[in-house]
């Protein structure tokens, strides 16, 4: 496809204006053509209320980049898909697997392109660790995910009813990461999480898991106060790979820092662009699979009540 | 493949007795050379303690069934396959769907069949149950599966525990059965779960569901005293259809009820060894899938202690 692909972004929120109009204005593949939000628009770019009317529009779409919410996402995929257009999601993909599985059927079966993003395997030292890591004996990994629900989530109670996922909705970024730059399948073998009282969804959570002959455990939390921590270490035959900063900084044994500034949205429509182009589908549930597991598998315990 | 199958049997417990003997007895397909478990074995059959000592055995086997408990079964399905044999999973297949999703990896990867079997879909009202819906307009659809877990799963402590999946034991047969029968995608939308204080499964499970344009419930309960229920009534624009007895008997409107022998196993073993002679895998996710989804998305109440 040598001209540009004609998007609809679809959920005009926060995550939109940080990180998906800044990529999509950085790519001269894509051309913005308009918008599908309840409440919000973006200056210059045709404005629909929701997706229906967004593909009536006659705005000659190639595809639509989702980012509302998972809960109503897979209605808007399927619209899409059905209506010939390319798809990408935002993390997670849907709000069940199912539901992943079945777009994943339909995009093949209409031929349109459905990408599941996970913006974490975007920065920028996961795939210098993936590279390094291969070849290597891995003895053990270990995730520590821990930040302050209040500072990152305010008054998001969403986060903390079913389906919401609790700590697994940033830890399902340190899984993303895992899941990408270990050879072996990654496999859970038992989870702990703690709900707070009255609530439906983990504010701890920790996952004992193996890959090959590696242990590899998670710790969750969302009440990490100061400092916080996003950090993956990987022990190998050759010393302990470090990822800190969700992936951004990588120090390899014996060697300095690795820093990079911040480009996993303007990598992720990158590759979206790609896929279009080979009329492919990059569809990878593993990270949403792994969290599914530790719910089916794992045990609770009830914490002490938690208000924002 | 014209000669027979030579089979190991993995775990001869209650279903390696009841069924799967009885059923491999009744096909000349298959032979069964061997069998492995901790503490038991078959009379004429050369006994093994573990999948290990069966492949090196020197029974020039071609397959191996599992029986075993979900929860090593992954390990034994790996050693077998990587052994290049053909393998049959009792349900559920695995402990995890990540787990599942690994061993079709390596099933492809090594060329050899995979198969996971839902033996409920065999019943023998299931495949004409399907057969008429197929054309209609399916418009609700409900599941009633209530039975007595005294008397089914006596002292079976395990189920209740994190991982036995409690009431969706059972209630997984369901699921077996109702995305076999539906021509559209079963998705999940909500789900709640009673798990009595102290454990960590529910007794009890209501299901939200929706395929197509039709609105599907599910009442899983496994307090259920007195008569035992396994229902599906599927409501369509010519009636209402209606399976009893966990499929074994089908009730077409208007018509006298349909009831024949149970051949569940018989199937089962039919259809794995047309698979192994075609070379392909059957390896269907979906009913654990959607309880994987219950457990990601669904509520829980604390309900009374229960003891055996």
């Amino acid at each position: 496809m040598s001209e540009r692909i004609r998007l609809g972004l679809v959920g005009i929120g926060k995550i939109a204006r940080d990180q998906h109009l800044p990529a999509l204005e950085g790519d001269d593949r894509f051309e913005l053509v308009a918008t599908a939000s309840r409440n919000a628009s973006v200056d210059g770019v045709a404005a629909h209320k929701d997706i229906e009317s967004l593909i009536a529009g006659g705005h000659d779409l190639n595809a639509v980049s989702l980012c509302t919410p998972p809960e109503g996402r897979y209605d808007q995929a399927r619209i899409a898909i059905e209506a010939g257009l390319n798809v990408m999601l935002e993390k997670p993909p849907a709000a069940t697997l199912t539901e992943i599985a079945d777009l994943a059927e339909r995009a093949r079966a209409h031929g349109v392109t459905l990408f599941t993003t996970w913006h974490s395997r975007e920065a920028a030292g996961v795939e210098p660790a993936k590279a390094w890591l291969e070849g290597k004996k891995i003895t053990a990994a270990r995730i520590t995910w821990r930040e302050d629900i209040r500072r990152w989530h305010p008054g998001q109670e969403w986060i903390l009813a079913a389906g919401g996922f609790g700590v697994f909705d940033p830890g399902i970024n340190a899984l993303s990461i895992v899941t990408k730059i270990l050879p072996d399948a990654l496999l859970l073998d038992q989870a702990w999480m703690e709900v707070p009282e009255g609530r439906a969804s983990p504010l701890r959570a920790k996952l004992h898991m193996r890959s090959g002959g590696a242990v590899v455990t998670a710790d969750f939390d969302f009440l990490q106060t100061g400092p916080q921590t996003w950090d993956i270490e990987v022990d190998t035959d050759a010393g302990t790979l470090r990822l800190g900063m969700g992936g951004s900084i990588l120090q390899l044994p014996g060697e300095t820092e690795q820093k990079a500034p911040d480009r996993e949205y303007a990598r992720l429509y990158a590759r979206f662009a790609d896929l279009v182009a080979a009329r492919e589908s990059d569809v990878d549930v593993r990270p949403l699979q792994l969290v599914a597991d530790a719910f089916l598998v794992g045990e609770r315990t009830i914490g002490e009540t938690f208000a924002f």
